[in-house]
């Protein structure tokens, strides 16, 4: 399935949560699939911290395969035969979308760490813009995992009548203290690089892509199971010719060195400082008396909430804490944990069970 | 109780397990309570990756106290009323022994990441040579938390006519996958620090603090139980008067920034690389076709094994092994869960059953 990024530039002001008002705006997006008469049949997918809107098929640019083309496409879970599919890349983001790396209007120069504080709810109102534009008036499902899934739950509590079910996966209303913790590591890895220049570091022509690569390397951890770790890598020692690095001694390290290698050549560190904190002071409850239940209350779509066994960063308790709340506030919700080999990207691998369960939930 | 430091230079040289030799080598340690006539009252305390020599009383030097302060002393579960402590800081440490901080007797200069890599069977070795120089010929008891309990296991290996007893906290045979690839990182850190030299930054004048920072920071998170982090910091907001950087906004981030700032000033940024390889390398059943069995079989003394509920480092399944091992040589061996509130730091921390259990075993 061959795809293409369309890029729409909103002229109307945008203010932002944090209180930071965007003159304008930009978002890129693709589309997957055709928008039926009524148009009825359309999905928004969201993507996770590191994600961006190229979510399926391959890439008119550069042949890559979508982040959750497992997900998406002819005849799988969400069927582009029957759905028209839409993900955009959130502001605040590095792959086309106004962000860090985004000219300045107001200065003409790179935002850098000028870019405003975003928020989940604010990714919540840019693709609700982007909805009106498309003159889409309720999405079929909105659906994501991890920070995706985040935006999902955001999405039935702030437009409630725009939307009619909710995939939940491997997500939670609040990330923990744990979560912060990890999170904190990884910004502190990047603001101490001695390229990162206080965020303004494209000015001074450069990156901060030491301190990026330790950050990733950390995230990578959370993001696998350690039983998977175990079983993939254990305790065996690299070989000698395929070392990434020198002072490698085990294949898990080379792997980590080469995985946070090849992230820092693509992705921006303001970005990874950005969407990290978007997903620490993700939190519905904050200004519902610290009460989930009263946040959830307004909610009128279906919610299909998924947690993953071995997934360690938001692991299946997170989303039972959803669904203990969506029930008390009357919502109908499913809560369904499956096993996922990878920790917590298992979100992004299909599985029988994981189909069916998508699946018939799209078609209730 | 008043504690005083002894330096030993051993002017014989050492061979090292990865078959470098130090010409001479120099061990600091702390002694606490009296050798009796027949020398049969001696415990040996061994320390963990950022501990020293320092376990017990008040320091003579700068009046701090003991990082085992709560299990030795006078009527303590190691009561010096009765025994006679022994604890040396490790060969590659920073407080006192030979390590990269030390002058290298080839040329005069620091020896910075020079200095070799050094081992738990070095530590154990060292810590022989130790014994030997008081005239002690077997230890009642050898005992350690984390690094310090991997330790007191390859010294019922290595010497098992020399030792008695055997206690083993919070620790394992092996360090898992996740725990390797925790140090890699943190290690990363380390080395990419601008200020790191290649490991010369004492003769370059400078230290990778930044770096050592982020690295301690990520070891806390490991250290701490992910519910006493939830209980005693949540997602509560820092206030800004007591905010230690510009860009934290919870207590957690606060907390971390401080914890790791005072490290940093404190430790050796080579020794933190030294200590975590041995963590990463430490695994008796190498040379035996990785049989853990095969490894216990000459053990003579008796193992007591510890393991921490909330221990996530070294969970308590890791303590298992090692007794399951044990049980399969016919080894003498207890292994028990406590609760501990502090995750992996539990083991430093006295409660009224850990204290039992330990009385009980170094009298029986």
């Amino acid at each position: 399935m061959k795809t293409i990024s369309k890029t729409i530039k909103f002229e109307d002001s945008l203010e932002l949560e944090c209180g930071t008002v965007l003159p304008s705006f930009e978002l890129i997006f693709e589309t997957y699939g055709e928008l039926n008469k009524d148009k009825s049949n359309a999905v928004l997918v969201c993507h996770a911290f590191s994600g961006n809107h190229h979510a399926a098929g391959e890439s008119d640019l550069d042949s890559s395969i979508g982040w959750w083309d497992q997900m998406i496409g002819p005849n799988k879970a969400i069927d582009t035969n029957k759905y028209f599919v839409v993900c955009s890349n959130n502001i605040g983001g590095c792959s086309g979308s106004s962000g860090p790396t985004s000219i300045n209007p107001a200065n003409g120069e790179i935002y850098g760490a000028d870019f405003p504080v975003v928020s989940v709810v604010d990714w919540v109102n840019t693709q609700k813009i982007l909805m009106d534009r498309l003159e889409i008036s309720k999405w079929e499902l909105v659906l994501g995992g991890s920070l995706g899934g985040m935006q999902a739950l955001q999405w039935a509590i702030t437009y409630p009548k725009n939307i009619k079910k909710a995939g939940i996966f491997a997500a939670a209303a609040q990330a923990s203290t744990q979560n912060i913790a990890m999170n904190e590591v990884a910004r502190e890895s990047i603001r101490k690089d001695e390229n990162f220049h206080n965020g303004h570091y494209l000015k001074n022509n450069t990156k901060p892509k030491k301190g990026l690569k330790t950050a990733r390397m950390l995230g990578h951890i959370t993001y696998l199971s350690e039983e998977h770790m175990d079983l993939r890598f254990g305790r065996r020692f690299q070989d000698a010719e395929s070392k990434v690095a020198r002072d490698v001694d085990f294949q898990i390290e080379n792997y980590l060195q080469y995985k946070g290698e090849k992230f820092s050549d693509a992705f921006d560190a303001n970005t990874y400082i950005l969407m990290t904190k978007a997903m620490d002071n993700f939190d519905p409850s904050m200004n519902n008396d610290g009460d989930l239940k009263k946040a959830l209350l307004k909610i009128q779509s279906k919610l299909l909430i998924i947690g993953f066994k071995t997934d360690w960063l938001f692991p299946p308790k997170k989303g039972k804490e959803i669904q203990l709340a969506a029930m008390k506030s009357g919502i109908e919700s499913s809560f369904v944990v499956l096993d996922g080999k990878h920790g917590h990207d298992s979100f992004l691998f299909m599985s029988e069970r994981y189909f069916k369960i998508i699946r018939s939930f799209i078609e209730s």
